[in-house]
Parts: C-alpha cells; structure tokens; sequence
C-alpha cells in the first residue's frame, strides 16, 4: 500500500477550510503561507461568504468546489470537523490534514469526537494528518501550510514531530541556525497517519538525508522499531523522548493524548532501532543538521583547530567523552601544521594557534593539510574572525581606518569558499564553532555552503559525536533468527496453567532451551531424598507455592543441603511451617557471577526483554538494559554490552568469562516466549547464576495477565 | 593580608607596554578598550617612539614615566617581559597584568623564562595576573583591557577563566543573550595570581551575584576548596571542567600549562565545595546569569506556562530529571488559571494556551495567578510572540494590516514591564524561553530587565534545575570536626614501618578508631591455634606478606575454618606453600553488604577519599565517590548517597540499615590519617564488611610513596 504521505506531501490540489480574509485567524495565516510558499498547484479556499480569500477564488461550501482536491485541509471549529469530512469523502478526496484542536486531547467528549472522525474516514478510505496538528512543509516542492513562512527551500534535514511548534514557530529559528528543512511534518493526535508512517516516507524520500524527531509517546512500537531499523540502516535519526517522566508524561496526554512510557523502554527503543538519541530540540535541529549536511564520518580520529586553548580543550574533552580520538598529530602531519603558526603555538592536536588576526591558515592553509591527512577522519574549526569581530571593534579603530564601516567591512570578509568544498572533496566531514551569530559574514557563508556552525565549542564535539555513533552503528548486522515455532508442549502447559509456580515456570523455560538449575518437586521426604541423589548434593529445598512470597525472609528456603540427614532435617523444618505446599529439591549451584533476564510489559510495546545485573544488586543498582522481542542476535549481544557492570560478562578477578552466545541464546528464547504467549505479563529469572561460564536460572517468576 | 586583585580590578593608574598606533596589534586593541570604556583613571602608554599612543602622551620608557603606577600591563614579546617588570619593580609599580605569551605553556625554555619572572616579582613584592593571558573586565568602574569591547556595565555575572577567550572573545555573545558581567578575570597561567585568588576575591565583591568558572587545572585543590565552599554558602558558583580526559588534559596542559586530574576527583571537589557544575560554557554564561539576575528558588515545585503542548512537556521532562516536580495545581488555582485560557487548553500545570494570538494571559493574568500561588515556588513561560514573530509574518500579511511594517511593530509590542517586575515583586525566579533572539523586542525587554530567556526550552528548565541545586545546597551544614591529633602510636608505626603488610596496615587503622575484623599474627601453628580460640572461630588464615600480590588466586586465604583441626590442616597447607611468612589469623566475618574505602594521591590535591562498593564488584562497577581530606561529617554523609547502590546503606531486602554515623567516623579518619601522613599514598580498605549494621574493615592495603 502506498504511503499516504506521498499524496499529502506533495498533492497536485488543495482545498482548504477555515481561511478567511481576516489576518488574525490561524487559517488564515496558513493559507497565506500556501499560497506565497510557493505552491504551484491549485489552491481552493472553502468560505461561506467571501467572493475570493486572499486573492483566491473561494467556494461557498465543500460541495460546490469545481472538481474533488487531492488534499482537504480544515482549521475550523471542533464540532465542524466530522461533518466536513463526510462532505469531502463524499465528494472523492481521499486525503486530509485536520488542524483544528479539541479531541482526544480533552478529555472523553474530544475523543468521542474524534472517534467519529475516524469512523468517517474509514467509510471513505480518507487518510488523514491530526487532527491538532499544524501542518506540513516539503521544500522541495514547495509547499508550506504551517503558520509561519519558510525562508530555505531545498535543505536535506526532515522532520516528523508530535509538536507542532517544532515545525512551525521554529522556522526563523533554523533559519537564523543555517538549517535548511526538506520535509516537515506536524502528526497532532495521530487518529489516523502517525510518526512510523512519516518515519517510512521520510525514509525513502531521497531528498532528506537525516531525519529528526520530537516523540511524546508511540503507540506501534514494533512497527516503529521495524521501520527504524531498516531506515537508520541508510540516513541517521535523531530523536528526542520526553514523556519519561510523571510530568512529561501527564504533560504530554494533555497535550496530544499520546501513550508514554518509562525512560528506560525508549532508551532500549532507540539504542536497537539504531536512533541517536538527543536531550534537546536544539540537538535534534543541530545534529540532525550535522548528519544531514555532512559526509558520513568514517573512523574517529577528530583534528581540533583553533584560535584559542579553551574551545580546543573543551571540544578534545567532549570529543573523548563522546568515543572520539583527538590523536596527537605523526611527527609528518606536526611538520606541515607548524609551517603555518606562530612561534609558541602548538602544532599536535588541538592545534592552537593562539589571538591571531591572519586568518589565512585557520580558513585554509591548515585546514587543507588537516583534510588531507590519512590519519585524521573529521576537523573541527573553533576561532574564524570575519565581520562579526570586525563590527565589534570597528566603532574602536575608526579613526585608525579611515574608510566607512560598510567599506571597511567589505574589506575584512574572508575567503572562505574554499574551506566550505573541503568537506565535499575529502570526503570528511567538517564542524564550525563561533560565537557570532547569522550577521557574521563567515557565519552565512558557512550557512550557505551547508557547513553545520554551533554557537558552543561542546556542541560541535557532540555533533561529531553523534556522526561517529551513526558510523559504529552503520556497520552492525541486524539479521534476525528465523522464528521458532510454538513447542506444543508449552502451549499446552501454558493453557493449562493458571498460575506458575517456580517448578512449572522453569518448565517452560527448558521447553524453549533455556538451561536451568536440575530439580524436581516433591510432595514427600522420600521423593525429596529420591530426587537429591538424583540430583546431586548440594541441593536447595524450597516451599514451591505461588501465593507464598518473600520465602527466604519466611525461612523457606534451605540452602546448601549436603547429604541426606541434612536433608530430612530441611525438610521437616519446612513441613512444620507449610504443611501441604510440594517441596522443591534443586541442585546448588555457586557462581560468582549472578545476572537477572526478565520479560515485562509496557502499553503500545511488544514484550520488553530485561537483562541486568542480578541477585541481591538487582534492585539497588538498577543497573540493566531493555530491548523489544523479538530480539536479534546483535540485539542481544548489545543489551549485555550496555549495563555498567558488562565487565562481569569478561573474564573477571579469576572467574572465567561469561558465554555471551549462550546468554544471547537465552534472552532470545525469552523473547519468543513472551511472543508466543501475550497472556504472560511478567517474566523474572534472578539469578542467573554463571557457573564456568554457562548461565543456569536458578530462580523463575512468570506471571500471566490478569484475565479480563 | 589584602586579595591583589582588590588593586588589579581598580587601579588608579594603568601603564601598558606594548599599545601602539598600529590598529592591527593586539596591545593596541586592548589599549583601545581600556580606553573607550570609560575608565576614570590615568593610562600611560609607553612607546620607545611615538609621542602619543591613541591619543594619550606616551612615555619612551618606564623609568621616564612621570610616576609609578599603580597597574602595569604588559603585551610585549616575550623575551622583553623579565626585565620590563624589574624596570616597573624598580619604580615602584607593585601590580602588573601579563599579556604577553610564550611561557610555560611552551616547553622547558618558556618555563625558565616563567620562573625568571616569578623570581624578580618576589623581589619586589610584585603580584600579578598572566602570563599568557587575556586582562580584566570590571564593569563597575568601568574597565576593560581585554581585546573587545564591552556593551553592558553594572552587571552581576563575575567570571574567572583559564581561558582568555571566554572572558574576551566571546562578550558581544554574552550581550546578545542579555547577560551583563560584573567582572571578568583571565588567569593565564597563573604564574602568581591564581583563580583561588580569583574566586575569594569575587566572593567578597558586593556587586558580584554568582560566579562562573572555567578550569582546565587547580593547582591548589584543598585551599580551592576552602574558598569555594565559604564563598558558595553566600553566592552561586558554577564550573565547567574540561581536563578530565586525556585528549583534554593534554590540550589544557598545551594552552596553560594547567594541571588536570580525573574527571572523578574534580567531581568529588565541585560536590564538596558547594559549586554547580555544568557541562558547556555557554551553560556557565546562562546558567549563571539565571542564578545571579534571578531571586532563589524556595521549594521545587514548578509552574510551567506555554503555548504550545511540545515545549512544556520538554521543559516537565526536564524539570523532573533536576528533582524539580512539576505539581498539578490545586482546583482553586485551577480555577483561577482556566479564567484565562482558551476552551481545549489545559489549566493543569503545564498550562498549555495552544497557539493563541492574545498575549495578555501569557504574559500577565496567568503569571500573576502562578507568582501569587504559594503552591509554586517559580515560573517558566514559553511562548510569548512579540516582533519577532510579526516581523517574520509581516510579508505575508502586509496587504491586509494596510500599515507600514515600522509602524506595524510598533502596534504589536508588548507591554512587558508587569512580568518583568514579578520575580522582584513576589521574590520567586522566572525564565523565559523563547526561539526568538535579540531582535525580538520581548526579549530585548526581557534582557533589558535581567531577565533570563533561553533560546531552547529545556535550558530554561535546566536552570532552574541549577536554582534548585543551589537551594538544597546553601541549607547543609559545613562545621568541621576538631582536627585529631596524631596519635603518638601512629607516628612511631609509620616512621618504623617501609612497607606495610596487612596486619600492620590495619594496626595503623585501629590507632585512628577505624573499626577492623579482630585478628592477630602467627609465627607459629601453636600461635595460630591459640589466636583462634581467643578470637573464636570461624577463622580466617591468610599469609601476611606485602610482597605476595594475588594471593586468594594463589590459595594462599584458608576462609571459614571452623575448628582447631581445620586450622591445623590449613595452616600446614599455607606453610607447604610459603615457609617463612607470618599467619594471619583473623576473625571470619559475613555480611551481605561489602562496600570499600581508600585514599588515593593526585598531584596538586590534599589525600582525596574513596567510598564504594566493595567486594567483588569494585572493578567491574566503578561505583564510587571522592571527597577531599579533611572531611567533614557531612562530606562523609553526602558521600556516601552519592554512589548508584546507595540503597544498599539503608535497610535492604532484610538486611539491617547500615550504621552511617559509625561509617562517617571511618571514612573522617581515613582522611586524618591520610593528612597526618603525607608519606602514605595510597590506602586500599576492601571489603568493609557491614554486620548488624557495623561497619568492619576486613581487609587493608596501606601503601607509602616511594621515598626520592
């Protein structure tokens, strides 16, 4: 099915409704937009009584448009939205942008209307964008219906945000920043075309090369992570995530109903989507911008160049911190730079050339050699002085000068055209840092030539930062396992089973291979005796009753059982406490190493798989890491990399090293299980105890959904 | 005796060496400043040719001065400044300011040249600032030497910087965000003034509200912190510190000649001293123009006001990770708030007006109901649209407003006086965010009036994170406890012991009141028994021999032993091994919770304490704080809730809470001990096993410096 976005983004026609000759109304200010944007197709406003609007022929009512518009757009009133969509259904057009406010949003009577809206662009086959959004922008075309005009056409960087501020009222705001859009998009409540279908679009229009996001919640997360994978494989996302919080969160369903989770499912979302996450709108426009404008980093040797030991110290620091490398300089590469500083400055890496007024060899002479150096994939510039500096110390050196301000200015503008195709011929992409701002003359020709400049030295490291995670991310595999089928026997376990006790949930752990202690449950002392031997000593004999919790603080659990007399003595102990419940005799295993698997549920998300570190640390150190089922190998592999303690998994203090491949095994076949069974909620196995390197789950908890 | 900088930053007469009449130079630049920006007192330049400099008589030489002045300034080539300053010296001139390059910053020549200097200015009892650095701002006075001008005087953000470009380069940066210094210092390197000097300097200044620092290197950490603590007690500090990698201790050691140490230690000090550190200097320059234009944050609960559901959401979500809460209001508040909001819109908090043309219940019936709320305790409002957003939207609708665009602007300016009074007025912060920039006249009013505005709503939230900060941190104790003797046993172990094993190490503990398993040493299976039974079993065996590393690797701990007959067998298996050795016999301890403590030695700094936890996991967590010796019983405290597993220390899965008090006794003698004896550099305490709650070291590591 083709994307509806396809049409919406670039329709041949467009009506729209609730514009008026009255500049004030928001309607009117994005059908002005429309129609100065550029928008070579035909632009029919719908007004009850106006003879024309802004200059346009306008309709008296949706049924007397000449023929059906390929695009509807309605900025009127709430209750009018239901009924003016059935008009265009009826009338044949098939796709529409809903501005206006007031659904889901709310509260019930909002989504009850927006219910009705849906049901009506069901009966049509209408597609739609909102409602309670602000509209759509494709440079390219062009075509801008936001409420603020859009001063760059042709850019590379897109966006799709669950704010419609981001795409609209910040316009000046990129443009002042040099940030040239490709498309924008607003989805407001998402009633019927979301972020994931503008993730796809964006994804194969070949005119954005990065792609940005403002998230407050997704609702078809496996969806979402299925296009994002496939689309962060061939153009960087950034994204940024806000609703982690209690008041992100409540903030965020007031504002467009959206379904929020917790920060750490989002965390893992993007971390196995391959997005590069962002705290800020500013990270998502200026990196976003970074990844967008230039070459693909290929390596993480970063030369720092400079006019002063403080923006290089601070970007080599933020560099580092960020995986890069900022190498010292080969002996060859130092010789080259140091024909070009002055005496006391340093010619290793940062290279700082110290208050310098000639600018030839911070705009050229080292920057060439810099790009051209095999060992050095990316250069940051801090330190350019053009007009912004000039105009500051003009009003100083006036009288000195003796030639007008405006002459003076012409005068002191650099060259910088050749600075600006370095990235292009070399391949390797280049970061400005300056405090000037847009006035600055080298500022706009680094805007026009689409170098990427930050106003803070750190945020130029960060960008580079952020095209290196983009490059270690690019390389990994995401093959998929083929899906294991349904072992009948868990199906027919998990049907029977009401509610698991540690014994049936290990069950049906093996059933999908995942090893675990030996054991057996016994309802007597022979069958405990019986199953020791079987077994082997040591064992562990715990109470097996689902309703009892908290069992080692009851005194429930007997550990470390090494013969038979011992035994017998355990087990009278626990029959005195728990009279009936089945006894479980488990071997006792030692291992240094205890790590937690686990499976939970997030509303919108497929089951999450946990992995951490585990036993008594689990809930202390919060120290684990989440990916959603179904879980590729690489997926496994990288939640094991991202806890804090991963030095653990490695040979440690003695103990031998964790085999990855066999705890991969396990988180996998977790989420499969989850998978195949959504009735189960909650999945729990801590600890995983390593013993010579192969993880056994000596403790299970499997909890399924509350029937409704 | 009196701060130098008192005379440095208000001098009554400033010789500079150096300016000329050549506009390129940068003495002359600086001349200039110094110049035109007001300053009341005599400038004398001194030139070996020219009659005048600027327009001032210049003197050929410094003997022919007409009388010493109080300032020097020196921005002449290197090898010229040793004998100038004897020259200055010899006049009478006790205060100078070093421009001029090429110092230690550049290798063992430089550092000579440095030392030359530092020698003729104890000659005269000279104090100065530099070399390699960028002159002073005092804006009060006025006073500016640094190479560009400065637009606002009287402010209240003071800087120290090692970096001479943050307090020069980057001042029309700091005017187009509204951010007025008071005074501004560049330390260079620091060759005599130091920014310790800097900072109790600031700290005394009235006209100083919050500082901002920047460091690459403290030279002198323990009387650093010291001042910073007293002076945060009374004003704001906020730091970035870049040396903490080793691309970034490099650079800052090339720039000026800093010297950097782990990122951890800076950390621990920033924590103990009470000062905000940040990330970015654009976040010292907005951060601490929040913290000193603003009134204190009270309490943490934040009203959040917006047009538009995507800002306050990221500003919710940002609030919440700085323990910000973002309540929702009481149903009066409500009330009073839902007065003035469009229908759809939430009066919840954040209060989301949707785009909404209206200003006046942004900018003034909202806010005055939030200022006025006791249940709030500060405000933050995105969305104010004032001439930057007509100006943008002008073209559109120029035809339809029938008026000239000047005009126009004047028609929509808002009246912004009512808001900008409030945070006086109600004594409460507010921070504005807003995508336009200075050419906005709601921010030029907004500027005008000291009040911040961020140009990304997360930065407005972000800094109030940092009033917050500041709130919880200006309400903790400081007292200190009486600084302990050196215990006369102590004294006489150290200057006995070359190296310490564990038994003697944990001797040494003992001395200081650090409790420790009990144990004793045997030389003999007879001594090894009797040992037993007076420390009762459960045993440990352990050989007790500093030069053995490794030794649990190398069977060489006997854990658990239970009876004289396992002692035996132990004890002979130790002996197979290692034949001459002493036994240690030690009490066999377990506890569930191990956490660790040490000393560790940087260059520059006092013993810094160590605090984590213990055990197995030190290594592979990493989870650990640091504070400066001498510690007080709340750097102890506040310590150890600055690991991740601080839950650990309180009650814990039926584990009992651990007895804090008793663990602040041990880590406040860790650090007395450490400061007694200099000659110790390292001390390792892993485990601290905690039983019933008390803490006990089982295992210590004492190590002392090589002797040179």
């Amino acid at each position: 099915m083709l994307n509806p976005l396809r049409t919406i983004m670039a329709p041949a026609s467009i009506a729209i409704v609730g514009a008026s000759n009255n500049a004030t109304k928001m309607g009117t200010l994005q059908c002005l937009n429309l129609i100065h944007s550029g928008f070579g197709g035909d632009i029919l406003p719908v007004h009850p009584k106006e003879k024309t609007v802004l200059g346009k022929t306008a309709y008296p009512s949706i049924e007397k448009l000449p023929y059906a518009p390929e695009l509807a757009v309605l900025v009127v009133p709430t209750g009018l939205v239901p009924g003016m969509l059935e008009h265009f259904g009826h009338i044949g057009t098939r796709f529409a942008v809903i501005i206006t406010a007031g659904f889901k949003e709310t509260g019930p009577k909002g989504r009850a209307l927006e219910e009705e809206v849906n049901r009506i662009a069901r009966k049509y086959g209408i597609r739609f964008l909102g409602p309670n959004c602000l509209g759509i922008i494709n440079t390219w075309l062009p075509l801008n219906m936001t409420v603020t005009p859009v001063a760059d056409l042709k850019g590379a960087l897109s966006l799709a945000s669950q704010s419609g501020t981001y795409v609209a009222q910040t316009l000046p705001y990129l443009h002042r920043h040099g940030i040239a859009l490709s498309k924008a998009i607003s989805v407001g409540n998402e009633a019927n075309i979301d972020i994931v279908d503008c993730l796809e679009y964006l994804g194969d229009d070949e005119d954005t090369k990065a792609i940005g996001l403002y998230i407050e919640g997704i609702r078809r997360a496996s969806r979402f992570l299925e296009v994002a994978r496939a689309v962060s494989r061939k153009k960087p996302i950034v994204a940024q995530y806000v609703g982690g919080t209690e008041a992100g969160a409540r903030s965020g369903s007031s504002h467009t109903g959206a379904m929020a989770g917790p920060d750490y499912v989002y965390e893992g979302l993007f971390q196995q989507a391959g997005i590069i996450r962002v705290d800020t709108i500013e990270e998502v426009y200026k990196i976003g911008w970074a990844l967008a404008s230039q070459p693909p980093l290929k390596g993480k040797r970063i030369a720092i160049l400079t006019n002063s030991g403080g923006p290089g110290t601070a970007m080599a620091m933020t560099c580092n911190k960020h995986g890069l490398e900022v190498p010292e300089f080969s002996e060859a590469v130092q010789a080259k730079v140091a024909k070009h500083i002055p005496g006391h400055a340093s010619p290793r890496n940062p290279v700082d050339l110290t208050f310098h007024v000639e600018m030839g060899s911070i705009t050229r002479d080292i920057p060439t050699v810099l790009m051209q150096a095999p060992e050095i994939d990316g250069l940051i510039i801090h330190g350019i002085m053009d007009t912004g500096f000039f105009h500051v110390i003009f009003p100083l050196i006036k009288d000195m000068v003796g030639v007008p301000q405006e002459d003076f200015m012409k005068m002191v503008r650099l060259d910088l055209e050749p600075l600006t195709a370095m990235p292009g011929t070399y391949g390797k992409p280049l970061m400005i840092s300056s405090f000037f701002d847009h006035n600055d003359h080298a500022v706009q020709t680094f805007h026009a030539h689409g170098v990427p400049v930050f106003d803070s030295p750190e945020k130029a490291a960060r960008a580079m930062g952020a095209l290196y995670a983009y490059h270690r991310r690019s390389g990994m595999p995401v093959t998929q396992d083929e899906p294991l089928d349904v072992p009948p026997k868990a199906r027919k376990q998990v049907q029977s089973t009401a509610v698991f006790d540690e014994y049936s949930a290990k069950q049906l752990l093996r059933a999908y291979g995942i090893p675990t202690v030996r054991e057996a449950l016994a309802h007597s002392l022979e069958e405990a005796l019986e199953a020791a031997v079987h077994i082997g000593y040591p064992v562990v004999l715990k109470v097996c009753d689902p309703a009892i919790q908290h069992k080692t603080e009851q005194g429930l659990v007997k550990l470390d059982i090494e013969d038979n007399q011992a035994l017998m003595k355990a087990f009278r102990s626990l029959r005195r406490k728990v009279p009936r419940a089945p006894i479980l005799v488990a071997q006792m295993l030692t291992g240094e190493k205890e790590f937690m698997a686990g499976v939970n549920s997030y509303p919108g998300f497929p089951p999450c798989v946990l992995f951490g570190l585990g036993g008594v640390f689990t809930e202390a150190l919060k120290d684990f890491s989440i990916r959603l089922a179904p879980l590729s190998r690489h997926d496994a592999r990288d939640m094991m990399e991202a806890i804090t303690a991963r030095a653990l998994l490695g040979a440690y203090r003695g103990m031998p090293a964790v085999d990855v491949d066999a705890m991969a095994d396990l988180l996998i076949a977790l989420g499969t299980l989850a998978l195949h069974f959504p009735e189960i909620a909650e999945i729990d196995l801590n600890p995983i105890i390593v013993v010579d390197g192969a993880p056994k789950v000596a403790d299970a908890l499997i909890v399924k959904r509350a029937s409704e």
